[in-house]
């Protein structure tokens, strides 16, 4: 076989080269001459290249939101040889969490990292990109996303607030929340003081619920002085990390309310516009492999969380009865469609969603739900 | 703000005056110096750039198996502004289909694209990475590579056929495949003769069929003629795309065999640890973008194929019979048993597996499957 290793060492050198002559061709002869000229033997080798900030929403190292986040900006760094770096702070350390969107749009940061329905205040729309109750799952997102028109909608949007968009993460379906008292009936949400965000947060307000929305950093205090009596989060690994057991006793799924929360990397509209095409490439490609690897890391961990939830914490674990879910389907159904009536952006993206729902739901059903099924039936399988 | 555009050329211009102290640093001074004196103003831009060859196992331009291929490629190019290109051919045009690891190993290919099991003969192993009946689903499987030890055992067993492994795409649940007469019970495999690779095959053989593999693009031909009965291919973009309507009529599923059928990019050894680091992190970021890309595809198309299917050639979809399925999955228990006993590494990688889909599907109970049903309540969702 040719030699691989020889055959590398000679492109970097010629690249170099390569490059020099590009910029010699385009004009900078003297500047490119010139740093031969003056800056050896010296070399300051941090000089040039370019330094980005971004804050996510999320505590630093949060697991699976933080990490991911922190996966990302390595991804970047080192794949663009160090050209851009990404330094990541946690929600707060530069500004508040949830005006981290300012800052980027702003200008005081390149890039930023959370949820998009903690936009919604800005452009309505943004919460339909987060996560929809009773819509998409992961997979379908993805594909709504990729292949459906999502990326061009979630764009449309992002522009808006002066931003690029990029999926970066998701969590995957998450759990139904925390809960002092058992939820036995629709009417167990009136008067309820509950951290719910985006549109979960509009249907726990229909059903009766008081509604608040917290950067996650806020909650467990909330929870333990009894600021709020129920929250959600996200699933078992990130809730056990908050330690929300300590302030509530019942855990209940699904979480019908973020079947699939998507994390938004959202990028100062001129920083990317002014990024070379390869630079891009590599911010499209570390996203979109975020995007798996946060999923994964999600599902890696929560059984192992809730076993410890379980277990070891004497969480009780509940599903929500069927009439309860069913109610809140039908409250979900018209919150949804009054929203969209109201924004003509919300209703173009909503329109997208639901159509693409339709043909997600019957293939699920000789699918993914036909295979769980299938794999639930008594058979002895393999035991190692 | 900042502006951008102008930190974004700065950089460009210095790094390549910092590539060039670097050289310089090196001890390459005379032959950097030479270029900027002897090249300008010719430059030959061609010299001196990686070229990389990769065949797929697939038909050139595939639906999803080739049009992944092609995107890997394609942002390998782009996010290395063009130092290493790879070029795609599809399978058969520099050698079999089925030949392209020995290719890719003996050093003739850089890469290769395909599927694990088609690898079985070589290291018996590879066929439990590929795809598991009644195994992990796509996220359960991603999890597994990414935070279950996967990567390091699909590493341990690529190695021994000189490669690296990545994950490049996923198929996600595949269809249970087509059928010239019904499934009523377990008897029917009796003499019947399928294409259906790995672990799927050796169960179908266990149940008394005649089992065959053949690449893609052989299966048409084999069906028409008669010289199979019964096959699997992928599911319904790909099956329409082969036209096999034409020659079997009922179409099962769900795909028991192949709940989530990973597809692999491998690439020679040695080529790969010739890399520099920024290379190697561009193509293990791009594989994992193809891998969400590459499912995406997939689950947005699939329900239209499956509605042109059945609408327009008058395909009978069937789901296999529970006590089928039951009896395929006790068979499936029996026969990964056997073989993980009769081979080290295949138990290793096995076990591992094993215990992750024990809390995979813990955690399914209470997360996808419960939403799935949640889902499928009555209550009217919003319509747009």
């Amino acid at each position: 076989m040719t030699d691989h290793r020889s055959k590398e060492k000679a492109p970097a050198a010629r690249l170099e080269r390569r490059e020099f002559i590009r910029k010699a061709a385009a004009g900078s002869v003297a500047a490119a001459a010139g740093v031969a000229a003056s800056t050896f033997p010296k070399p300051s080798l941090s000089q040039g290249l370019m330094k980005w900030r971004m804050q996510t929403t999320w505590p630093k190292n949060f697991p699976g939101l933080g990490t991911g986040a922190n996966a990302l900006a390595d991804f970047i760094g080192k794949a663009s040889d160090g050209r851009l770096t990404v330094d990541v702070f946690g929600g707060g350390e530069i500004v508040p969490p949830f005006e981290t969107m300012d800052a980027v749009s702003g200008g005081t940061l390149e890039m930023g990292h959370g949820a998009p329905y903690y936009w919604k205040g800005k452009v309505s729309a943004s919460q339909f990109i987060a996560a929809v109750p009773f819509g998409l799952n992961v997979a379908e997102q993805n594909a709504w996303v990729q292949f459906g028109g999502g990326q061009e909608l979630a764009d449309k949007v992002y522009k808006e607030m002066g931003c690029k968009f990029f999926v970066s993460g998701n969590t995957g379906v998450q759990m139904g929340g925390w809960f002092n008292k058992e939820i036995g009936s629709l009417e167990d949400y009136k008067g309820l003081k509950m951290r719910i965000p985006g549109l979960g947060g509009e249907v726990v307000k229909a059903a009766g619920g008081n509604v608040v929305n917290l950067p996650g950093g806020e909650i467990p205090p909330a929870l333990s002085s009894g600021a709020i009596d129920a929250t959600e989060w996200v699933g078992p690994y990130n809730d056990l990390a908050f330690g929300l057991y300590k302030s509530a006793k019942f855990y209940y799924y699904p979480g019908w309310h973020e079947p699939a929360t998507l994390l938004d990397n959202f990028i100062n509209l001129k920083a990317w516009e002014g990024l070379s095409s390869d630079l891009q490439a590599i911010i499209t490609a570390a996203n979109g492999y975020c995007n798996m690897l946060v999923l994964s890391e999600f599902n890696a961990n929560n059984n192992a969380s809730l076993n410890t939830l379980v277990n070891e914490h004497k969480v009780v674990l509940k599903k929500f009865p069927d009439e309860v879910l069913n109610g809140l389907g039908a409250l979900a159904g018209k919150v949804i469609g009054d929203l969209a009536a109201a924004d003509p952006l919300s209703r173009e993206v909503m329109a997208s969603i639901s159509t693409f729902r339709k043909q997600a739901i019957a293939y699920a059903k000789v699918s993914e739900q036909a295979y769980y099924n299938a794999r639930g039936l008594p058979f002895k399988w393999v035991e190692l």
